[in-house]
């Protein structure tokens, strides 16, 4: 089995029932996510070796976010324990024209305060072939950021892939920290991650329009920025998400990949959604089993744009579907019928 | 902060989870709602001031509804207590080509036998703005429509606005009782509002055609129902809601205006319901408010049918939405992108 | 009354809330359903009266069975108990691009391992005018088939309508089997009812395309084959339903009816869907529904479209909706606007 | 089989989950119960034919009512439908020093409205054994003690037992107005059946303390008015439930017998309360059960009481036990132990 | 109306359903609460008028928290918002011999920064009789004791009635932090509320025992206490809560009071809990509420220990009951008995 | 850390919420468990390391069995997928005097049909310090008491301990044939585990009493019949736990050890029932825990029974308590009083 190594924060993730808004919630459903997460759980269900990497409090919430990650076979001995808090993210589904909504409440949280020795790179890498990780990550603390750089380091040295979605938030940090940081961990990324936004707002690579249109995408200006990060960053590959926003309950479903010489476009699902938080995740977890498979760019953009098309019929932020699953899809087997 | 008064029923609502019908519930949700509460708490998450006048049993359930009202920020100190009961509605959710369905008791409630004495309109009305009720009040009983007549002779007299949502319900009377009543009113009442069928229904203006097609909405025809009721009544604006009813999940919603002058149409929005229940009632609140906050007619009816249409994403019968939330999607500022 | 018996499994189905997989579920919601006891119910909200024959385990599972089938009116005196287990089966709701998924646990059933002595048709069939069974029951167990064969002949003797949904299902028997075993049922049975897959698989009667498009169905190629059906089994009538797959959120689903003479073609519905099984039991119960009211073909057929199409909105196997309520859907008169 | 009919209302009970009081309820659980449903449901578990006679109006709750209790095999054809509303009443459970609370909103109901040629009680009666109704049916309206009175003699004339359980409820009528009416049914009634406070309240007949001493009961005194019962209103066999309540959580239950010569006295439980509500009707229910057994006088009150003993830990207004059960519990041969 | 003001942090509470652990929870009942919004919500339920003070951040936490406190009639207008977070509390309840446990995640909250200028206590006190604050509020910051302080000065000179529950809680100061501050609020302190252990942890007055044997409480050596804390820190009044533990089930409750003169002692109560969390806040409520009735001393204290006992048997941490249910308590009028 | 090796059947069991019924269920709780998997989950919330070893179906219910033990840090890597169907078993929770129930679905899992080669015993035991199964695994099928011989051989020849809990199942096999498969594992054993009935049940091994009392224990009869199991079948200890039945919702819980020396008696706890079901496993793992910790016999036992005792507290079958939680027990510290 391939094993791939995942880094970063998991929190506390609280939420209203169906379509209820957060101020009308008399109880909230219980799960523990994060980027890094989610990408470990969607591999491991794909069938791959994962290991998450993160630190939690040594309290009963510390303990049920490991116990929710591992349920999925994910390897959690690299969870740390210790700190103040966990982080926690309030978050109520959008619907029609109301978007989704997330408050976050994470500062101050374990892995934020977590430092360097918290982490055995060596013992971490161990048999891996990947590494992924996000920028939220080194966004948490200037600690964490650096943690980063070491451990892109390591697995640079020891042959390992990696890649990097980069996810950039803006309550975590301005784009010119963003850009700063992101500069320094580049070097050491092999594939790029990114959607519509975070390739302007973390590189300031512009897709040539003034302002972004979410409801209609064009296809080739993205083409453009990925070519400009690929040149300028040495990435060897970027990948970029692209959704066109038609109201919260319909959006339409697409990914471009550049590899340094072509361009593949996935083609574009119309998806009417469940939940989409982690999609975007679910597509770097897709991307990576793919190449990791050995699929050519087109079948990897192709199994990855499939699997976070299904993301989005799922609840929660981990894609819960099998490679079967995803083939499926992608062989246009099932037309939606049922499964008997 | 401006204050508006709000007078008529709050009743009991109950209804399954998700898409159940009555007869497969094995509990009900408990809510509390009737129109002219609905507007108050409307405006009260808008921010204005907002009194609720009713009256309800002096028991749990009675206490229940006013807590309910009251969370939001409604002013209840005029809800008084005694009678015999509170209303109820049952209510089940409809969905593609199943319709929603109520079921009414509402008889022998607290508030349809209220007598005069049981509010003092002059207290209540002190500093004043605005004044609102529906059609539904005056139906519920004789004494009721004399007290609606009272409050809105007092309202007149200290110079408070007056609007109306014609809200006809045939269960609760007649056309004929309703028409006769309704014009006794009609009189003191600035602002009349209504759907498709309301002003059909209680004053006999026809848009022209035989019979009113829901699925296919023809805006010209309505100009004219409104042009005459300004005309017939006296209103000194008037403002229709107009429905396409594709089926039960997906609706068709806009409105217009008439200000005795010209004409206002707003955009119309493809919306995919969350619940619907309570969005006459979201407009109105919009409309009131806009006026308020001395938009001009154009933006206070872009405003209300925006701030309707999100209520169609929102369960329960409250507009549970921020100003700036409605701002957004005028602005057309979110795509139905997730607000971190 | 009209009286009609069906006659088969009826197993416990638990199903995760909304649209979670089974493998993130921590409660199951509890129905018992089989495609017999879904017919029974259907016609007994239609006002008829039914008669629902099984066998089901002597526990409190096999007791709920009953109970959950008798709120709605059946007639459950026939069903006897005894053996050893209720079958079960596991079932998660598609959306979007995800299918919906069944898990059956039903071998070794109480009714799977049923005898011959355990119903006394003579009995059952007393002043009853249809009789109906789905190609589920014969596939249950050898006994079965000759069970279902002896119950054919009797109601054959009395006089009484027999119709038969082929409802073909590869996990209990092989095509081979399933002709087999239905070619002795067929002459019995005065009306065929199948979906677009059935009769190929069943019968090997193709609709002459190589492959079956499921997002797409051409109405003609279906009359092909039933006329086929009809001239090579004796069928009197043969109905077909036509499902198109847009995904699993949204179906388009409609109807043909042979009578041996001509074709009849319902109107096409398209769909969003709550929940689709049981959906072609509702339609046999409306079309069993419109002959025994003496409906022509063209409103039987329409009726049992319309019925299913309600069935789509509704949660759970059974077709929970009234005559009228049919009526209203075929009169177009509701446009999904709420029923108050 | 025996065949039992009872006679009486139906309502709609709400109630909030767990302890939590209806000022706190979000959702309320919804079931259907009255007492002599109760009594029916009772039966039909233990093993009886049972019939239950009411009125429920002609929509969804009506319905409901009536699937609730044909769900566990009453047979409900003559549950007549029309009037107006299906009356409720809201309950929340109490504990420890709180007690448990009930909130009537039972006038207009379409039983309260029932005409006398609502029912037809030579059909109802037909091959009956027994007819069952309490204190509460008369008391609704005065055409209810009509239509009691006129069940009463035909039930007489076709020599079936009668038994009365008083059930006084004081928001129903006036100590006096029951006398009155009560009255004149004890002579058509062979078993009357009370609790500790019943005689007095309805009869008149005080156990010679100034005021009752819930939380001690002094056996011998009921003696006395059970005597009293007995000679002045001529019943054949007076029972008295004697429940001594140490808390809303905990109380001693026990009963007493009396056939016109000898005292019969039960055993005493100590029982940790579940749910009480209910409890009375399905001793009268265990009691019916076994005199139509033909068990002696002390086993029948035995059963009776065991019956009711484990009513108060089972969850709503039914008796969900089997008379296995119940003989278990009486042989003493489970001590709460686990039923593999 | 008596008119009283509570000053504290509100936090979110989440618990898990009944008695899981916080590590099987998969959702968490949302409620608001902290030890001054409990005692606010208490004496709102028995009739006062009160005023609850603190900050919540300007989010949708921050306003649900308003709403939750405000439905129960509480003044919420000088609630700030501002700040970070709202301060969160897990909590999963004992049972048997397992513990209720509480872990704190209340550093960083919007009221623990809370600034002097957030408060405006010559409005807030306007009309107020009655001052109550507990040992939490101080312990926030240095901050809030400051802010506490003023608020203190300020009732005094306005001759308001000043109340503290000691309230001691380890995990935010220490022993000696606490003793400081306390020491320098206890002048403006007219009555002083503890539990077993606040005393010997706050000021270090000890019931003369070497160890706290919390299953059986000595009242005696309580009285000593109470008179050193009234002499040494001038407190007029002294009131002890006195629990003993048999179990996280059964509890035996009752309380003493000290009025610089004579000693008092309540009844002790017997309990099987359903929720005891927030029991010493509705014993304070209820000591407040009958000195401003106006009891004599000893009727206060039963009143407050009667109260507090009913909390026992409700869900969540405010006390909701009326000043009529307490007063049946005190009669003995209900024996547990259903009130119907 | 210590590695624990358990082996057996992992069912799916579903309960209803709280005190109802099977027959009133509407919903079901899903769950994980079987005698070793509890003991597996404990220990390994103790903090040992533990390997579950069983075998699972290749669909949606066996991976979830997998992910369910898996949360809870339990090594599944021996868990091989294979077989028909999944272990099924039904539960309903005994209040007051009514007992609680479970319907057993368990026939032809894939455990009872696994055949030897599923697994690998040599590879199973590496590093490991403890074996332990129950009477159910060989009771399941021939098969498995082979596979059951085998590994207890295998453990033997590595010097592990082997641990058995006698877990008598009438259901799964007579006690002729437990005694014949019993006897033939017993030399394999080191220490035997057995509740009141099991060495009766199994071994013929008599307490002396004609018929089991199981409301009132005779501890001394106990160690008669302890001795007698490890003089005739060889145990090195012989652990009975002794369990009072007042009701299902109160009962005393106590244990004894012989060692083959001395008789080793705990405290016995009185304890208010949450959920039983477990207690024994939970006792089984205390007892396991004890010995690999090096505890003498009286603390293992004590630590044991105040493990068990707790176990009763908490919902589902796992005993989910830390090491710190029971000594804290054993230290008689919390007194039930909230652990903030």
């Amino acid at each position: 089995m391939k094993k791939i190594v995942t880094f970063g924060e998991i929190m506390l993730k609280l939420s209203p029932e169906s379509f209820a808004r957060l101020t009308q919630a008399h109880s909230l459903k219980v799960e523990y996510s994060g980027a890094e997460a989610n990408v470990a759980v969607s591999l491991s269900q794909l069938g791959m070796e994962t290991v998450f990497v993160s630190k939690v409090p040594d309290n009963d919430m510390g303990r049920s976010a490991i116990n929710f990650v591992r349920q999925f076979g994910v390897n959690t001995a690299y969870v740390c324990q210790g700190g103040e808090r966990i982080g926690i993210y309030f978050t109520e589904k959008g619907a029609a024209q109301r978007a989704s909504k997330v408050i976050y409440d994470r500062k101050h949280s374990a892995i934020a305060t977590a430092e360097a020795d918290d982490f055995d790179w060596e013992a971490i890498f161990r048999d891996a072939q990947w590494f992924h990780f996000t920028g939220i990550t080194p966004a948490l603390s200037d600690n964490l950021a650096e943690i980063c750089l070491q451990a892109c380091k390591t697995a640079k040295a020891k042959g390992i892939h990696v890649s990097c979605d980069l996810n950039y938030r803006s309550k975590l940090w301005t784009k010119e920290k963003a850009r700063t940081v992101m500069s320094r961990l580049a070097p050491y990324v092999d594939i790029c991650i990114a959607n519509e936004a975070d390739m302007n707002d973390v590189f300031d690579f512009s897709s040539g329009k003034e302002q972004l249109n979410y409801s209609s995408i064009d296809e080739k200006s993205y083409q453009k920025v990925a070519k400009m990060a690929a040149e300028k960053l040495g990435f060897k590959k970027v990948a970029i998400t692209l959704r066109e926003s038609i109201s919260a309950s319909d959006n339409n479903w697409s990914a471009m990949l550049y590899d340094g010489t072509d361009f593949y476009q996935s083609k574009q699902y119309a998806i009417h959604i469940v939940d989409r938080i982690g999609s975007g995740d679910s597509f770097a977890a897709g991307l990576i089993y793919g190449f990791l498979q050995n699929f050519d760019n087109q079948k990897s953009l192709d199994f990855a744009v499939a699997a976070s098309c299904l993301k989005h019929s799922i609840e929660g932020d981990y894609n819960l579907v099998t490679a079967a699953e995803v083939e499926n899809l992608l062989n246009n087997n099932t037309f939606g019928r049922i499964q008997r």
